[in-house]
């Protein structure tokens, strides 16, 4: 079973994570890692902070000679800022760097109640943490997760079908539809929908608003058989969701079909079952379940479509009230990025990749890769004879 | 913390839970489980079963004197149809009961992937577990949870927007809604809308079809700071949305202007805040964010919307294959419900119930009611003087 | 991976658990459970509610035909003598039975803090739940835990090794001294010392005095490489003392050679390790390690001493204070077993089965019985080639 | 609530955790855990290694100007010798570093089993993550601990009780006996005992062999009604025990006045009631429960004995089997120590400390100190007027 813990500041030293019970003898390398932390910090629309930072993971512990140990990972980004922060953000005691305490909260983030909850004055405590700059360590672990999933032909891919009011034509290879969405700076597959989604992020940029979207996040080639009805949190679907709603303004998710099915007849919506024509066994023509039924993968594709609202810092005021003077104001601007829904995909296919590994292990287990591999192929051939 | 196992076979002796976790000295009766073990089994759309069922909660353990002691609670609901099924579903060993065996999948359902799973040759060691029926038992759970937030003020409520094509206007008063609710025979607010609902559900069983629909669930009078950003699985909607994506059949899952955010501006969608007028402290006029920011509540209702599937069981027939005789067939009729969206509203308030009283727990602690509400109520203080 | 919650008040209906994550297709009958559930009650040195109780499993849910069906278990033993206890320990609202309400709290029990803890004025509200009357479904549990473990031929035994002042000698064939004591009334493999423990018993009886002592519970033919030092909570001798501490009255635990080990050159503690004489691969010769090294399973034998206070309730007073008027009192007698050391062997082999159990599926996994039994035949081939 | 997670391999880069649940506001400096650090690693019986080592916390993230912020703390010890392992222990892929390569399994060390569990073929994957090196990082996780429990006046202290065969007298006062085992080499309270334990040591050295021992951890001042009764993992008992049998090489654990109450007559051993003469409420004069009643603390000092057997590796060879060439040989040093019960005894209070501040937390909630402070408070004015 996969557990880990992340932690840092936005402004701090890094990110850092500890991840626990990754198999022993995984090949896994910095490059596999970075090249989704730059994924996530490119697309159209993201402000100037994107280009400071260039992530790069740094394998504190658990790798030796490019494979894991079986021993936790110890997992860290640098922040390559520090050196401007050191002294807001000290460890040491000291008296509060003034100019950098924030006591106006902006509307949509979690400045407010983060303060009242843990009884910050300096809502920077709140933000440094709160912030969506997080997910970058969340990117690496899903990163290790993809590689762990890689070794048995299960991929995890994400592409941008809404940016505000554009929608992209519905897709139907879903791994062709992810390399096409490689190329576009919004990471969606249709070239036309690309161009009026930045034209539409260029529009909201002038006007000094922001714009959310939906992705699409699929894992091709899952096996049968993972997660259980037999208990409510072991529902696949259910960890699924959760995990995709975790993600920073995140506001809605759905499974297949979704929201749509709840508008359908049950006959257009139930994916029939039919003999395998390629080889023993059964199989479904549509996918309608999303790849989930009963909380359990059934073979087919897992489908998620995740709603990310419009980043919360707007050049465009909103008003707010100091938490210090009580007086009202109009929300200051702590960061640029009109549109982050390209690199939300990508931290979408993180957090997803995390929970399929996850299920993985549950299902076939393993202290090393071959154990793992061992258990899955006799399964594999159990299904294929069922 | 609150924690339970629930179990059960849909035709066995009857479901039971263990919950542990619940204060002492918390007032509660069975009454207050019934009326929502009704509510459950009520709605329009529903086939024969449920008048054979007509649960009534059992307090095995943890309850005396009408106080809960702190203990864990065993919940039991008894099947009433158990002698129709003692030889089908007997624990003792002993040959199967033939006419009762079942080989043939339903599409939409976990039969097949459950039996590949579990390897299982009688499907029917799935479906009695995967079934709905076990819903029955987290109502009571949800039940109990919301017996201890009354203790708070908080109060979870839930009503139908929408059955198939058929949506119901847009609710104001949340709670004005569910009482108007109660008296609908689909749960939903709007008497036209209802009407209209209720003439879908009977078109679709003419046609031996199904339909599913939309259910809002709020919380009303949260307390500000349950959840947290600290860690991912700490966000109270990602918790929130796990649990309404446990229930059998959802699809997707929304929480405040969800999935709509994705088309607007920001300036349209995140909620100013402005000093209270009424008391000492902030207010906000909108609630876009459905109660939720940085995964904590801000004190304004938290608001899920769930979309749940047609049933998966119709008279209509879908194809499958028998997994004995591998052969082609038309899917049969296991039950006869045709919507079930009003029963998953109150099971969508149950789940929700139980992730909300587990988060006052962690937030308020107390090993019996009087010291939680001590808790509370100095932090409710703290909160005001903020 | 397993986990359980039980429920249940002593005098009250009964006890129950729901036990979750034991593989589909595991033979189970009550007879296996109800073996244990008796040899927990006897013993020489019991009062006289044992004979009250008489033990019965129910398998309320989770079996069929004789086989588990990967569901939850839904485990219950009733109290026989509930008709005599319906009214003090009734579930609905109603006027505290007086004369049963407990003020007065006894040493060495969790009478006192436990009110303290939980605001009960009533102390009967604690020692209904404090009691050690809760073992009776721990016991349960471990027999579904011995079952799944015997599909791998590993076995869980314990016996006697003292009683208050009185030793038996070392053990060398643990089978064999296990099979004795079970003919001994006070579960000890020397017949000698059996006699001596029977005298001291009954001369404390006479004394108005109790006993308490140490058994030895051990785990036969493990596996190589259960538990983990990966992680401090994945060691299982961390677990094993957790789950052996968790035993009402147990004041101590050690394994292999234990405390002796701390009195001891390292040259004499330390199990040299030898190529196998009779097949491939490794041997130790001893086992002061008690099969456990760096938290995990060499697959020697693992043993544990467990140590067992006195029965806190005694005839002979002890002092102390009554809750509602503060006056001192001698405190009274609730019930009069005098050494309950054999039934907590039984006991001990319970928790421990559990946890091997759920060792067993952390590294082998498996949704029914032949896929684990598979990964488990794999891996031993791999080991002997190792 | 407290969760952790810690990585790191003895000669890697360093270790880490993080640390997460500790509340806003704490104080907090690097001096307040170097000081454990460095108390870890003093005592008499250390070899050469201790020398290089000089542990150091930096806090990577949590803690700012002086407190903790309510998010993850972030823990790292840099390994002061990484310079001369950076190679061997590098985390690109590269040829291993032949002559550290290690296929030699020490008996009483993971090694053997550690390597067939992860399928290493090079044991030093094995050993450099089952070294008790680990500990140091959970000294620090455990002096955070203190810090906290130090706001409510709650100590958690230790001292040596046994060296092999020496013994040190019964101790009155845990704090006095503290402070002057703080200035033994040994971590003795008695001067006489030092010296003999000092010169067993040195005996033991020349030998080429090495020791073990005892030590006591107290916790004083708790308050009464940590941990529970009401399930079986509540229980502060057990979580205490499991923490001591997770670290490295302790053999056995005890509560109170553990195995020796198993040898005595119950009315030797419980603790009578008196009315408290100094304060409303009541007293115990004797503690032979060591603080904990039910699994639960009843105000008196939490006292814990641990069994650490001698260190495995020894000048003097035992004999092992090369898992390259499957020969037999005589198994060699890889570090110098005699004996290290004086640094357990420091690890023995960091791993009791985090479960005290964990059940602290579950008590009293809080999010941030002042809470947790004002839940307290009221609390224990509750418990004066019971």
């Amino acid at each position: 079973m996969l557990r880990y813990l992340n932690a840092g500041e936005s402004h701090g030293k890094g990110l850092m994570a500890v991840l626990e019970g990754v198999p022993a003898g995984l090949p896994l390398t910095a490059e596999m890692i970075n090249g989704d932390l730059a994924r996530r910090q490119g697309g159209y629309g993201r402000g100037g902070r994107m280009r400071i930072e260039k992530d790069q993971i740094e394998f504190y512990c658990g790798v030796r000679k490019g494979k894991t140990l079986g021993n936790p990972l110890g997992l860290m980004i640098r922040n390559r800022d520090w050196d401007n922060w050191q002294d807001v953000m000290a460890a040491e005691p000291g008296p509060p760097s003034v100019e950098r305490v924030v006591t106006r909260p902006r509307p949509g983030h979690a400045d407010l109640v983060g303060a009242m909850k843990y009884g910050h004055r300096d809502i920077r405590n709140v933000l440094e943490k709160a912030s969506a700059r997080e997910t970058a360590i969340r990117v690496a672990i899903g990163a290790v997760a993809k590689t762990l999933l890689a070794e048995f032909d299960v991929r995890v891919v994400s592409y941008t079908i809404r940016i505000g009011s554009v929608v992209a034509p519905r897709v139907d290879d879903y791994v062709e539809a992810f390399e096409r969405a490689e190329h576009s700076q919004v990471r969606c597959a249709d070239a036309v929908a690309s161009e009026k989604m930045i034209e539409h992020i260029r529009s909201a940029k002038h006007k000094g608003d922001s714009l959310g979207g939906v992705f699409e996040v699929v894992v091709t080639n899952p096996p049968i058989g993972l997660g259980s009805y037999a208990q409510w949190d072991r529902r696949l679907s259910a960890r699924l969701a959760m995990a995709a709603m975790s993600i920073q303004a995140m506001k809605g998710v759905e499974i297949g079909m979704g929201f749509e099915s709840a508008q359908r007849f049950g006959s257009e919506v139930h994916d029939d079952i039919y003999p395998s024509e390629i080889q023993p066994g059964f199989e479904r023509r549509t996918n309608n379940a999303g790849g989930l039924e009963g909380g359990i993968t059934n073979g087919q594709p897992v489908i998620l479509r995740v709603a990310m609202k419009p980043i919360a810092t707007l050049y465009q005021p909103k008003n707010s009230v100091d938490i210090q003077t009580k007086e009202p104001f109009e929300a200051t601007v702590e960061r640029s990025d009109v549109c982050t829904v390209p690199a939300a995909g990508v931290v979408g296919e993180a957090v997803i990749a995390y929970e399929m590994a996850n299920a993985m292990l549950e299902k076939f287990s393993g202290d090393c890769v071959d154990e793992m591999k061992r258990n899955f192929a006799a399964y594999q051939e159990y299904v294929k004879n069922f």
